[in-house]
């Protein structure tokens, strides 16, 4: 993986990038879209590639449970298995460990826990989780560390972060001393809670080990706004210039506004897909919950100014019958325009950035969300 | 709606057409997509015409409950409201009426039932289904007909015959005095059970009738196949040649080359996309059931032989993950599989009738039909 920074916003930390990964290029600023058990939910991969997609996320704890990772291995690893040839990224699977399994019992040696699907017993070491994702075979790779829930106390979130670099530096061990390895890069976890020393601390710790690309985690887990952006903020200034920044699991299109000014490049967040099949579209003039009955019989299309392929053909009445009819097409179209919605939001980003104009673009970006859709 | 036949078999009844309407031509023999509320599920439209589709059919009970005819009608019409551009079919809801409510009343007058939803009572008139297909505004359209359950008498069945002969008289009627309906085609419908000369009569009724189409209605009901040949068979010398045959709701590959060989011209049916959505695919080697353990690890196509979008890109093992994984892109991927058997079927039958061999396709059809999936 070579990334290359290719512009800078001069009023702030944004930046424009290049990663380039053994099957493409990603332009950075970047949305991920969540290919959770090797599927966008609601389109197939034709659509995204379509969209301009360059890269998705596949989860480790899914692939894991089910195909599981022998068959991946065996169809020729992640890529021929869902037949996707751009860049692919698989988390660690810790943040669905914890979230997904109540009884999960964590120790330095690993972390126990209980199938949510069968109840059987599991445990998996960090070095556990390297084997997997080395097998599942995707370009970028995730170590594992131990998600610090919001609220923790200062205390607790000091044992967390001990806790993430003894497990990252069994993870980049592990990884170094593989062979089938080589076209990988891994990331390390930066956590520390809503603590800012914590952070800062964490974060040197994860550059000690010279990890690939860095990823910040923890900072989707219901922690106050304000909190959030303290710790990205005291971060920013530390982060090396050569390494990409990814913020896990982030966000709303406001997060990730906050998140490229403070110097992040990379970004991943089910909210785009999940809000498409409940019916919630996002538009740069507010939210339209498709389902309301004000659309009844409205002719427009979601976003009169959106070029996607919904937007282009269909109506709010249309798309309002399909969702309450529960047509697949409800979920793929809604799905369509999300993304797009997203991706062009990226778009926009990268281009601010190279005209140096990143704080423009925000404070008219930002200004359009707050607008009902009511007014449209 | 313009219809011309372009070319005959030499030893079948099989016939090849062009039948043309103001969204269209459409190349006979057809199959029809269902698309019951106004999109054919697991798809959008783009991939509808993608495959080649060129009509699409819905279902007017279904429109007709939600989202109301008077929204469609507002919302321009069927083609405006569901943004397809092509030719559409709507049905009369008759058959749908007798098999989802069950406590539809008939009488001379219409057909008394409960909302499947609400449990609202209704009544429908043959007059109210012209309305409501003329607001609706597909360009082919079906008058309204008892459709007879097997098992049924005689005597049952000849009661029902002059029931479906009043009905389609007032359908008619009412047709032809609108001035709203120029540019739609109204199809009588054939009934009378598995009595070959009460079906002999009925259609000599509708014939008297002057429809601009013949549909062959209630042979997709359970009753034996030898019966449902039996009364293709004594049919097809009847037909005139200028008039369109649509087989409502037929059917399996098996029995559309039935029909094709007794002359019908059009066939609708759910199977191939319902199928999909169970994980059932229909290849020229026999059935996949794609969720079989058999499959778990197979690198393969569903059909090497297909060129589809699925099989061009997709392994068996990979679907059936996202088949057990409940993913919707199981849906859309088996779906277009599905639908490419069926219009690719279609296309070879229509190739075969040029070249008057449609015998020799079908024999060689459905022999690797018999073929299980296991030996490929």
């Amino acid at each position: 993986m070579i990334f290359d920074v290719v512009a800078r916003d001069y009023a702030s930390a944004a930046r424009r990038g290049l990663l380039r990964t053994p099957h493409g290029t990603v332009e950075t600023p970047a949305f991920i879209p969540c290919a959770t058990a090797g599927s966008v939910k609601g389109l197939v991969h034709s659509q995204l590639a379509d969209l301009g997609t360059s890269i998705i996320l596949c989860n480790t704890f899914h692939l894991m449970l089910r195909p599981g990772v022998d068959i991946i291995d065996r169809q020729g690893r992640l890529h021929r298995f869902i037949g996707w040839d751009q860049t692919l990224l698989t988390d660690s699977g810790g943040f669905q460990l914890f979230s997904m399994s109540e009884l999960a019992k964590v120790s330095e040696k690993g972390i126990a826990f209980s199938s949510p699907w069968d109840g059987r017993r599991m445990f998996i070491t960090p070095e556990d989780v390297i084997d997997m994702q080395v097998k599942i075979g995707a370009d970028l790779i995730v170590s594992l560390d131990y998600c610090t829930p919001y609220p923790a106390t200062r205390r607790e979130t000091e044992k967390q972060v001990d806790l993430t670099a003894g497990w990252e530096k069994r993870c980049i061990d592990a990884f170094r001393n593989r062979t089938d390895s080589q076209d990988q890069s891994l990331a390390g976890v930066v956590q520390g809670g809503i603590y800012p020393d914590l952070r800062r601390e964490s974060l040197t710790r994860v550059l000690d080990m010279k990890f690939d690309t860095l990823a910040i985690g923890g900072l989707s887990v219901g922690e106050p706004r304000d909190a959030k952006l303290e710790v990205l903020d005291s971060l920013a200034p530390l982060y090396p210039p050569a390494l990409p920044r990814h913020l896990l699991g982030v966000g709303t299109p406001e997060d990730i506004i906050e998140g490229v000014r403070r110097g992040i490049d990379l970004f991943d967040c089910v909210l785009p897909t999940r809000n498409a099949r409940n019916g919630m579209l996002f538009t740069t003039k507010g939210k339209v919950r498709i389902k309301n009955a004000r659309y009844a019989d409205d002719p427009a299309p979601p976003d009169p100014d959106c070029r996607c392929y919904t937007c282009r053909n269909f109506s709010r009445s249309y798309l309002r019958h399909l969702f309450l009819s529960q047509e697949i097409s409800s979920s793929t179209l809604n799905t369509i325009h999300n993304l797009y919605f997203y991706l062009d939001m990226m778009a926009e980003i990268r281009e601010s950035i190279t005209l140096s104009n990143f704080e423009g673009f925000a404070r008219r970006f930002l200004a359009g969300l707050e607008v009902e859709a009511v007014s449209l």
